[in-house]
């Protein structure tokens, strides 16, 4: 009971208000999401818990479906681990699902893909109802400009302009994007994304290069620049991280396919 | 100058997430809307500022678009009143538009008609992201059913039972419902509600009754008795505040109906 093969595997859908945290992964002085769920895990099993997160999630950083997964000799049912989770976990935080996995399940690298969606309100005045989900950009913005822009972005390219020079130096920086759109109703813009996976600051990134497309700061050309010649970092300025929310992670099993949603 | 013959009325538009306060009057424990409205505007103007609401919103609820009324002396343009406010106003808190009326410009008399949204999450688990912002109901609701029994509250009723039987004794507890109707998108379900005017709690207890016909604990009769037997204070549940919303007050001046929209 007690010998390593009798592990069993399972993954979580979570969704938190990344308000009140220092991103998802351990950190040294603010509570992370990673560490609240370990925390909840650990008492709940009585085993020192670690859990493996799909998506990273900077400070600041929403998740309606991100997935985690931890491995435990418990034997709760899942439907047992997601009841006793909630009860143990902060409000900001909730285990939406449970289910058992593979030993082998790593949420990571197993992704098929990710859909981040990010918010931005551009009302004349700052937003209080959204104050902690969105981008506050008071401009007009030309939304078909930015749209043709979003277009640039499809398919696989080199987006080593959307991250950090560091990090393009430490692998390929080539991902596919499935879908890359934007939407509007009212006051507020939404920027959809989906891709086989992302660079670390890639979607704040290029919402902050195609607001400036938007603005007419930078040229149609000047943003397609940025993707076909790929110089690391060049497309510097990052958007803030409220506005961002990790919707969905999409695995070859199905996983949690009928559990996610994408209406908040 | 200083005269009373000289003094200005303003209307503002207003949004909040009523989340910290202890609703939009005075109390006497917790901060009110009303409350940080007054103090920003006070200490805009250098005078005593007394702010008059278009809609009565308990603790915990919120607003999209309030409208508030001041009288002053100040000479300030609307939209510096808008930037100063703002400035001055908590994050939770923001000034959206601001319009000089006629001096005898009463909010709340003069609206013709107010919209409310009652927002309530469906999923298995609480919400995280909408905690503030929703009511979690878990069980499966028959919206079918709902929405026939909202039908009923379509026109001009005897709406008693939906409010205290205190209120019921203050005056007409008559009123004219011009929009009542649900909509659904993934795991969350609204109702908006648009009526001349509305009873002290009249909303959240529709709520509470229509959640009980989805629940299948109240059949569409016996909510049908609540609309034509109008027993004061029939419907005794009351839904928690915080799924409400004031998303618009109408006036037949048109004030504010460019600056307001629906989407949060």
């Amino acid at each position: 009971m007690t010998d390593k093969a009798s592990n069993r595997r399972l993954a979580l859908l979570v969704e938190y208000d990344g308000t009140a945290y220092g991103g998802s992964q351990h950190q040294k002085n603010a509570p992370t999401v990673q560490g609240v769920l370990e925390d909840a895990l650990s008492r709940l099993t009585g085993e020192q818990i670690r859990v493996a997160l799909a998506g990273r999630t900077d400070a600041g950083v929403h998740a309606l479906g991100q997935v985690a997964a931890f491995s435990t000799k418990s034997r709760h049912r899942p439907d047992v681990v997601v009841r006793a989770c909630n009860a143990r976990l902060p409000r900001d935080v909730v285990v939406r699902a449970a289910s058992e996995v593979d030993r082998g399940f790593n949420p990571r690298n197993d992704a098929r893909s990710r859909h981040y969606r990010y918010t931005i309100t551009t009302r004349a005045t700052r937003p209080a109802l959204l104050r902690s989900r969105a981008w506050h950009v008071p401009q007009d913005l030309d939304l078909a400009a930015m749209t043709a822009a979003a277009g640039m972005l499809q398919g696989s390219h080199d987006f080593a302009a959307f991250t950090a020079p560091s990090e393009a130096e430490r692998g390929s920086t080539v991902r596919i994007v499935s879908r890359a759109e934007w939407s509007q109703a009212g006051g507020v813009i939404r920027f959809d994304i989906e891709a086989n996976a992302f660079l670390q600051r890639m979607v704040r990134r290029m919402v902050a290069a195609l607001v400036e497309v938007g603005h007419g700061r930078r040229t149609m050309s000047e943003f397609q620049t940025l993707v076909v010649e790929a110089v690391p970092g060049a497309a510097t300025a990052t958007a803030p991280p409220q506005g961002l929310c990790l919707i969905r992670v999409r695995y070859e099993s199905g996983l949690f396919d009928a559990e996610t949603d994408e209406d908040i």
